[in-house]
């Protein structure tokens, strides 16, 4: 099995290279990574700037492709320009932090996932729910277990599946729920300040609001001591909504 | 009716000069935008840096705000920190340059509606399709004539409006139709170089395959000739898939 990893904390996080080793069992890795911290960069490629990719080492060893864009473009790289075969799988994490609710819209973890499925390839994203003492090992072995699974299963065109996983021992999880996005996001505001020459600057900050009713998502999954799992797609469109806008007075 | 504006092209772009003259007579209009152009940040926001903002001038007379943000940053700066009441409607464009298929996901004209929607706020991206000899003119009345139907009719929570024009006289264009997001995207590869120092670099490059069969879809509803408007919402979750998943074998 050949398998693209990437993520958004870059390619010198500790999230990386317990994903790297704990794959490198399951098949042949190739790791194409930012160079640095990505994290909130969403969806964006690089178009207006050209791309440098260089080796990275990890404890005196090869250990991937370190480059100056974002996680879509690392997947892209990866896929289209670095590795000889495409992949049977693309991972991207073990981020550092969840991403839950429509926070996965601002992640770069879960978009380099994205582009693994928009361009076929049957794609994971994994995160770890803390910020602060991370242990990955429970994480790591699931994405081995998921990428066993992948091989004898198959996701639809477009789809993906969004992991998250509690900050906990592995004896302690209680199992996995397949879950859906929550309708929980940041609740954010901004610090506004002077600089020491007299001029304003304002910092985003915020808290994660995680109330959120309904069982079966993403955030009560994880509250809960489960490993959650989302199937996500981007196929935008409100269906729901399309009859009624069709009623608006809209046309000419 | 107070009206937030931004868009991806930046505070100096003629689409988002078209679109503030426009809205001016339906409105009280606030402009925050990128310093810069901004395209393909898809939903990124800024947390590692602060952001700064400044006023900008149009024809020597202040125009609006200019950040050293995303189109995310910016919408969440003019709703929490700029504007003195919460906006009634949030607009981002003139786009230059289509948002139409997969390709939204990269887009920071709909990240900047996207971000009003998240908020609460109803909210239109608004994008002509050309690259070269704009003619703002047909959007520019679409839009008013939207925000005029915004008033009295209500998008779902979470729901927005993606909105797509040709770049043809007004006069030539056959009418709109409500569409859903087209199962199209860009066809990228990379273009591998050698720098005046021996050194690589990739400049991603490519086409967008428009080929899209279905007729209700955003692209085939500009190469008819007519207005597309898909309303697209931020739930990711495949529920479709949600019971085939629940039995993989992936429970522990």
């Amino acid at each position: 099995m050949e398998i693209l990893i990437t993520n958004d904390d870059g390619i010198y996080a500790e999230g990386i290279y317990a994903l790297a080793k704990a794959l490198g069992k399951a098949g042949n890795v190739t790791v194409v990574a930012p160079d640095t911290q990505r994290s909130a960069v969403g969806h964006a490629i690089t178009i207006a700037d050209p791309l440098r990719v260089t080796p990275a080492k990890h404890n005196g060893k090869f250990f991937g492709y370190s480059a100056s864009g974002t996680p879509a473009d690392c997947v892209k790289l990866g896929i289209k320009s670095i590795m000889k075969k495409s992949p049977d799988l693309v991972l991207s994490g073990i981020n550092l932090g969840g991403n839950l609710g429509y926070n996965i819209l601002y992640s770069g973890t879960v978009s380099g996932a994205t582009e693994g499925a928009l361009l076929g390839i049957p794609s994971i994203a994994i995160s770890l729910d803390t910020f602060t003492k991370p242990d990955f090992s429970a994480a790591a072995a699931f994405a081995v277990k998921l990428s066993g699974l992948m091989k004898k299963r198959s996701l639809p065109p477009g789809t993906l599946l969004n992991v998250n996983l509690p900050n906990i021992a592995a004896s302690k999880i209680k199992g996995v729920r397949v879950t859906n996005q929550s309708r929980t996001s940041f609740n954010d505001w901004f610090d506004k300040r002077t600089d020491p020459h007299g001029n304003t600057y304002y910092w985003m900050t915020g808290d994660f609001k995680t109330k959120d009713a309904d069982r079966d998502s993403d955030v009560n999954a994880l509250k809960a001591g489960y490993i959650s799992v989302t199937p996500i797609q981007f196929d935008l469109t409100d269906y729901k909504f399309i009859s009624e806008l069709q009623n608006w007075d809209i046309k000419r």
